[in-house]
């Protein structure tokens, strides 16, 4: 299986009977979940979307990657949330955090709208002078403020350059089947448009056009990418405690949090997981931190945040666990070479890949943390590739969905994302909200 | 003041007569780090640096930034932990998230010796290929794993590229005055050295030459840098938690951790904070995560971040407060224009300024999570620039040294990252490890 839950190191903090204990309740949760009666019940068109998905708009989706990257030096993301984070963490896993600034012969991606930071906008319109510029804009509705003040920006720039007609050859939005002001825009002007299914929620949408052609612009394989979705939709089908590892999982953490954990830590030994960290976060983050409930997400890159977050975790509360994503292979290894002098002492380590020595930095830490009183999941993966992806997403999902109803919430709405969006919006001015805008303005003044 | 705590909003959540009890403690905390009969005493030297910092040195350090910029397409930096994470986060602060990708008259800057992953060094070395490189290796004692690997392999590099002697001059070590492998490699080979102070440890040490010397290359003036920290170092002199900004922060952080938060979320508006996001993860989780006491230091950039995990500190576990940096400028602004159809709704912000409408983003947010039970401490800073932000790296160690001693602890100290070093050499066969490995193997085989 591609990625596989190594629970060997749990013992000491979680009993075999406690595992038992918890069975029925995974068992309810994944009749819920596959009934299709539990919470949110509108929102799993993610659940068979690996072997479901609309094949003719996937070529589709193919096809204009294949426009971009001929006719563009730079890919301009225009989304935020879930609109960006997946593809953004596929990219950098699959290709590199750096890879707008290495060579290659894909276009360079910018995520824009994603931020209501002017001087980030600024920045990224200044990387696109004098080079030829295509935009997928991806928003449900239309008008998402951060998106929509991009896109006005960004749209207005590809018109003065290009012409109206030719810009909305490089226009492509990601957006609802048939309605909202988005689509209407798109049908108006022109624009390509691919679909966000209605019942597949943001941070359930990276298979789907929201992730798959920025993906697929970056020159990853994105067939690979649902065939490894498709293996893990098909190997946590069963509800089996003892061999879905997704279930386990999701068990397990369930079960830390009512020991009195707060915070999971998930943890890589690669810089290029950073961004897989932060998809990781907002899908578990948005589905369980709802009713006073969930677990905190936070992440780390060791051994880089050895030397930052490691004394913590060694030795500061125990509020915390740690899940650890381990991969055999990752990307080019390099020879630590003998120094005649070995004036640093590390000739002991001579002849063998940096690789091998990253590894036993991970075993090492994670002996020395379950020894300071910090349980540690280990997700084992043979290798990072599209297949291999695929099929973590699609386990993290499953877990989510299921970890979610363990917890006794909704794990698809996310009604506490609309609060500072009113209040913002009264600030702001907008027509309609003038009582409150009073109100708030009095609270501000103290 | 530049910096300055705002915590208009924390009425509901910490009585004035909480602030009054703490009082004395604070005090007593005060006098203990004046009067260097505290825990950590041996490590306080950056407690006068800003007025006591060697005025030769820092010209020194001056100089050789001019020769690096005059001479180098690329500088590498090599150092993990308070080695790296200062310098990052002032050259993103100051200059950009995107610096590297910038069109600019300075090197490019990229930090190695930071992690074991063997693809990400190899790809920081394919970015080096073709162009003029200098390399500025900071370790103490020059046997840390993480940089002295790197630094094996870009020594070799530098010196098949320029030949030993040019290689030389393209070298600079920031290490201890006078003792280890690191200084001795450089006494023998004439690399230029600039001095690590003995009694300033890696958290502390950004204004030392460790932070300087990138932060210059950067095109940062170093001297308002420094300016800063010293108006900060007088501001906050005195033991007066009515006044003393920095001490009624550190005051609020230890009330909540006793009232049972657990974590704390740094919080800012824009993306060019995220690193400094991690300097302060590193300050306050090395300082206080021990004796199994701290609270878990987490950030976030919104609004970005409220799309993931907005989510969560609306209305999930009430575990943890925020500290939110409101900063009044920063960059450029760009305006929002009318749209003749106001497709997406949002003609109501017209002629207004983004970064109006990302300051109204962040009133909104404030008001909504602490609305929904989460306390909110604001540092409000007028303008991102050197002077400001040697006035924060102040305001938040000196905050952090009594914090540590109000928690009890000893804030200067880092007992727990030694663990996985261990367990990492044992299990990497280095000599008179032998009976550990043994003992670690049969652990890992379980």
């Amino acid at each position: 299986m591609a990625v596989r839950l190594n629970d060997a190191y749990m013992k000491a903090f979680v009993s075999q009977k406690e595992l038992e204990a918890i069975r029925p309740q995974v068992t309810c949760a994944h009749q819920l979940l596959h009934s299709g009666k539990g919470l949110g019940n509108d929102f799993l068109g993610w659940l068979d979307l690996p072997r479901d998905y609309d094949k003719a708009e996937f070529e589709a989706v193919r096809k204009a990657a294949e426009k971009i990257r001929s006719d563009s030096d730079v890919l301009v993301v225009i989304g935020i949330g879930g609109s960006y984070l997946g593809a953004r963490a596929a990219i950098e896993l699959l290709k590199s955090p750096l890879y707008n600034n290495l060579k290659k012969d894909t276009p360079d991606i910018y995520f824009a709208g994603n931020t209501l930071s002017a001087g980030y906008l600024d920045e990224v319109l200044s990387l696109c002078e004098g080079r030829d510029v295509s935009l997928n804009v991806i928003s449900k509705s239309g008008t998402t403020t951060e998106p929509a003040l991009a896109f006005r920006i960004f749209r207005e720039w590809m018109e003065a350059k290009y012409g109206k007609e030719e810009a909305a050859r490089r226009i492509y939005c990601t957006t609802d089947r048939s309605e909202g002001t988005l689509k209407e825009l798109c049908d108006k002007n022109g624009y390509q448009t691919f679909v966000i299914p209605d019942d597949v929620g943001g941070r359930f949408s990276v298979l789907t056009p929201v992730g798959l052609l920025p993906i697929a612009v970056a020159g990853c394989d994105i067939g690979k990418l649902m065939e490894g979705a498709e293996a893990a939709r098909q190997a946590f089908a069963e509800d089996d405690l003892t061999h879905n590892d997704s279930y386990r999982y999701a068990a397990y953490r369930n079960i830390l949090s009512r020991k009195g954990k707060s915070v999971e830590l998930l943890v890589s030994y690669e810089p290029r997981f950073a961004m897989m960290n932060e998809w990781f976060k907002q899908l578990f983050g948005e589905s369980e931190g709802k009713d006073g409930k969930g677990l905190f997400p936070a992440s780390a890159v060791f051994s880089t945040d050895l030397h930052s977050l490691g004394q913590f975790v060694q030795d500061g509360s125990r509020v915390l666990f740690e899940t650890v994503i381990s991969v055999k292979g990752c990307g080019k290894d390099l020879l630590v070479k003998e120094e005649p002098d070995d004036f640093d002492g590390l000739n002991f380590l001579s002849n063998q890949g940096m690789s091998a020595v990253n590894r036993k930095a991970m075993e090492g830490t994670i002996l020395a943390h379950t020894q300071g009183g910090v349980p540690n999941l280990i997700l084992e993966m043979d290798a990072v590739n599209e297949y291999e992806l695929g099929f973590l997403i699609y386990f993290f999902e499953k877990a989510c969905a299921v970890s979610g109803y363990l917890l006794g919430v909704n794990p698809f709405d996310q009604p506490g994302v609309e609060g500072y969006k009113k209040n913002m919006f009264a600030l702001l001015g907008k027509p309609g909200y003038e009582q409150q805008r009073a109100e708030l303005e009095a609270k501000l003044k103290g």
